[in-house]
């Protein structure tokens, strides 16, 4: 899967993943009005216009940039209607082409594990038939837990080629309280790097493996470090854009193929229409401007 | 909300919580006929004969337990049917009078923190509208992102009078991969430990707090030392019997009051139908027996 990802990301000259985190207050007022008409101010009615501003969103890029990563906990406060758009989601990004990252930061140990995986990158087995419960190309991984958290996504990673991207360390400000802690002398987040160059051994596509880590924008320097201590892992920038990362500062987070990293950018794409920047435009057209925007800002920051 | 908890423990005179991680595998044969000839061998069948499965258990050992712990990973396999029972077993269980533990071991950053509490434990607002997505009383949240990923749920357990129980030891063998790695000399659990009690300092109830711990009951040393680090901690044993756990390694984990600790079994109890020991008991009475004979268990190592 990491093969198709690249190929994407090669074709589209764009490492970039849009981020679909839809907020009500992203969406313009004609499509909830219209989805609140037909089914009330409900969850059904949420969902409704979060699925049809996400075709929009899917129209206006899918042939600028590779994958989205669609953020489940956006939906799921939805209860089940917005879980069913997010997989509603997951289904029009992949016949648009788009690699699918689901956000999901599921982590468990053993059959429970398991079955998070089932339900994200497999298939489940009812009697004698077999049914695909969400069917993501990546699911995000917590990995608080350790290898037997893990290994059982590897398994459905081998059996279904799909990826994984385990969480090394985010974006936010206080990812250190843990991630930073020194274990003889060396932060946490660098055992867990290892431990992910470890798990990718299994999986192996080329110069890359299924086994990626998220490491975010808004630690450019630590990116850089562990670019070099995960020579084959794909690296999942977050944090770009509204978190305060920056093209410029990214460039430690690429291999010197100009491979290795793809960077997300939610709010900055999917509310674009909402900045000054691109004042006047519809909610697609500047995503798309803001899609394009940012792939110059990076290009300039890999130049 | 712990103190709802503590009464019902105290009551029922069980400081047990019922893991409803139903695999298909334990359920009778009958029940899955039934759903299978009803809704075909589908997901919604899958997701009916789960649903009739937790009902039987929860009128079998309801006056017994002061709470049950679904494990949504087991629902999630099944995809939107699946999350559907969940949400129906949770508001089956409420309505029967137990403590609802959502083991969902969420966790992110800021607004999708917050999310993910809305969708557990709040209320969302679409329009001039509320609703309730899936409504447990607790749920259990991983703490790897730090206080960013923790907070929003403080936020809502305050203004819900609901309750997380947080990641610290977990029950699994490699648990101890990365929560075991010692940081100036005492392992990662215990700094987690040591900001659970700091979190729970804004959710205090009598006692206890409604920020409690998960510490996994195959670590009887490691439970005592942090049963003293977090006095105030309410702590969520799991790993009982299956996993190896037994009654009397677990009198650590409590306090002298008897309280401080609730002990969750699922398999031990809800597949006991199918141990030899409860040879010839059908699955209801079965799941009784189990319990009376782990609250005998317990009571013995506490005495």
């Amino acid at each position: 899967m990491i093969s198709k990802l690249i190929n994407g990301i090669k074709e589209k000259e764009a490492p970039i993943v849009v981020g679909l985190d839809p907020m009500l207050s992203y969406i313009p007022e004609a499509i909830l009005k219209k989805a609140f008409d037909e089914y009330g101010e409900t969850p059904e009615g949420a969902a409704q216009a979060v699925l049809t501003f996400n075709k929009g969103l899917v129209d206006a890029v899918c042939d600028l940039v590779p994958a989205v990563k669609p953020q489940i906990a956006m939906y799921e406060q939805f209860g089940i209607p917005g879980l069913a758009a997010f997989r509603e989601t997951v289904a029009y990004c992949k016949q648009n082409g788009l690699v699918v990252i689901g956000d999901v930061k599921r982590g468990d140990i053993g059959s429970t594990s398991a079955a998070y995986a089932t339900a994200h990158l497999g298939r489940i087995t009812i009697g004698s038939k077999t049914y695909v419960p969400f069917d993501e190309d990546f699911a995000t991984v917590n990995p608080y837990l350790g290898s037997d958290g893990v290994k059982p996504f590897l398994e459905v990673c081998k059996s279904e080629d799909r990826g994984i991207f385990v969480l090394v360390k985010t974006s936010n400000p206080s990812s250190g309280e843990f991630q930073d802690r020194l274990v003889d002398g060396r932060p946490l987040y660098e055992l867990v790097a290892e431990k992910v160059e470890e798990w990718g051994r299994e999986c192996v596509e080329g110069d890359y493996t299924n086994v990626g880590a998220v490491v975010g924008a808004t630690y450019p320097e630590m990116g850089a470090a562990l670019r070099k201590l995960m020579p084959r892992t794909y690296i999942l920038v977050p944090g770009y854009g509204a978190q305060g990362g920056r093209g410029k500062d990214l460039k430690g987070f690429f291999n010197e193929d100009g491979l290795g990293a793809i960077v997300n950018s939610s709010r900055g794409i999917i509310a674009a229409w909402k900045k000054d920047t691109y004042a006047g435009k519809d909610y697609q057209s500047a995503a798309r401007a803001a899609v394009l925007d940012m792939k110059e800002d990076l290009k300039e920051a890999m130049g």
